[in-house]
């Protein structure tokens, strides 16, 4: 039995659209193992409405494309799914399945396929780096899909970075939020953001937190996608007011975040009250970075990180 | 006599337009101090033809700006100059004109505008912070100028990374060089900048140069202006294939600068030969970046950086 362990992910980070992406201790397991027939998921029974359990699986989708790159053909497959990422919340669930089904697929085979093969796999099939690096390598990842390979640098983070997710009770396809993006932007929108990219990489990396309001900011994705959050406005407004060092919309959303350095217990129940007075059901959760990535758990329990 | 050493920068780094610049060990002496009466603009005889040594001076500008803010009016002022930075060349011979101006100024009267404050002052008389960062702080720097003050991080890059500009004999306006960018770009390519500024920022931080040659490609300022460039196709790919890691008009041009690290004697003189069987003259120069910025030369001949 191979048992991966494969973390949320939130991307874009403001201006960094796809291509700047941080991982989150927030975990989906994935078990998986060869059996004589057949093709056998199991979920906890809340989520067999959500989640498909058959070859639309997206953990089967991706094991099966790595079996077809190496050419296996096994016989059955068991995969056991225990998902804490909601899904469809910009919080990289999609890029788990795929991160976490490649990784458990080449463990299962005795890894046929180096890492960096996994990892342009992994990002052929999500469309983008932007979720998929930091699912694999953890911490804050920067990197773009070539025509046969995957660049990128991974930076972990201080642990005193935390991220503040405000999930809404509502699911948000991709797909849609991409159709929200115009063709063309001006030219000074661009340079906005390249700049605001730079000193966000920078900031982050040198802890200069004080840069993160302004280096958060925006002005490619965010102002087509916010009509369709609900309480953008204000909600964001509310968390630079009461001392977030940054916010920014999760991917591509729903979920908004905020970022947080030490202090962070009054800021988490100032939004809890807030947020209860609006008409949207939220969840509030403080989370931390996860600077170790995906990791493959042994059978004794303790693990080995995906390096 | 105040006595100030301003560096030369290079801006943008492909991706970075109008964010991103690096200082260089090439540097302009500013030498300033009150007379009686009158202005008095002192050049080496060979700078004469370029350089005014009236009130339309450059650093004269730069101190007079200092104090107009202080209110503070000089009986006469000496300026004695000597320039080791090509002007017009996209090195920033303007940016160290206006920095080593403001800060000569500011000594002058003991300091009485703080470091921000001049970096402030600097970038909204030179429109943009990616040459004057470097300038004052050195390093690689990434900025933008907001309505009341720069935001910035300067970071150091190591000691192994050189700089090969390859200076054309004529120069190239700033301001022609921004007409020649479009008012609005394909958001797709906003987007390959985006990633590339992340990627080169992080990769230079981390000592990760195998990633330069991606991470300096640019899709927003460098096609529009490259057929001004004489030879720009022939020198950039020859670059490239000689082993630069990266490869990027300087500034707004006309210099073209490759990135290289150990072993660079090699390059350096193959480009020599490369250039040599063109129309076009050039001056190939290996720069050290210069990680100190502007600096403060006391009386002694030692001197103290500027912090």
């Amino acid at each position: 039995m191979i048992r991966v362990k494969v973390p949320a992910t939130t991307a874009n980070i403001g201006p960094g659209f796809d291509s700047l992406g941080i991982a989150l201790q927030l975990y989906n397991i994935i078990e998986v193992e060869e059996i004589n027939f057949g093709l056998e998921i199991n979920v906890p029974v809340e989520d067999r409405m959500h989640i498909e359990t058959n070859e639309h699986n997206l953990v089967y989708r991706a094991m099966k494309r790595l079996f077809e790159v190496v050419d296996f053909h096994p016989k059955g497959l068991r995969i056991n799914l225990i998902n804490n990422i909601p899904l469809a919340r910009g919080l990289g669930s999609s890029a788990a399945c795929i991160a976490g089904g490649l990784v458990a697929a080449n463990k299962l085979l005795n890894d046929p396929l180096k890492k960096e093969e996994i990892m342009y796999l992994a990002a052929t099939m999500d469309g983008h780096t932007d979720n998929i690096l930091p699912a694999l390598v953890g911490g804050l990842t920067v990197g773009c899909l070539l025509e046969n390979e995957v660049k990128y640098v991974k930076m972990n983070l201080p642990p005193q970075l935390k991220l503040l997710a405000i999930i809404p009770d509502f699911h948000f396809s991709t797909k849609k939020a991409r159709l929200l993006l115009p063709q063309n932007v001006p030219v000074e929108e661009a340079v906005f953001n390249i700049s605001r990219v730079g000193l966000l990489v920078a900031s982050l990396v040198t802890a200069h937190f004080e840069n993160l309001s302004e280096a958060t900011k925006d002005k490619i994705h965010q102002p087509y996608r916010k009509d369709f959050i609900p309480n953008w406005e204000e909600i964001t407004s509310k968390l630079i007011k009461i001392g977030v060092k940054g916010c920014f919309l999760s991917g591509s959303g729903p979920t908004i975040m905020g970022i947080l350095d030490e202090d962070y217990k009054n800021i988490e129940n100032e939004m809890v009250k807030f947020l209860s007075h609006l008409e949207q059901r939220y969840k509030v959760t403080v989370l931390d970075v996860c600077n170790q990535g995906l990791e493959v758990l042994n059978d004794e329990g303790s693990n080995g990180c995906y390096r």
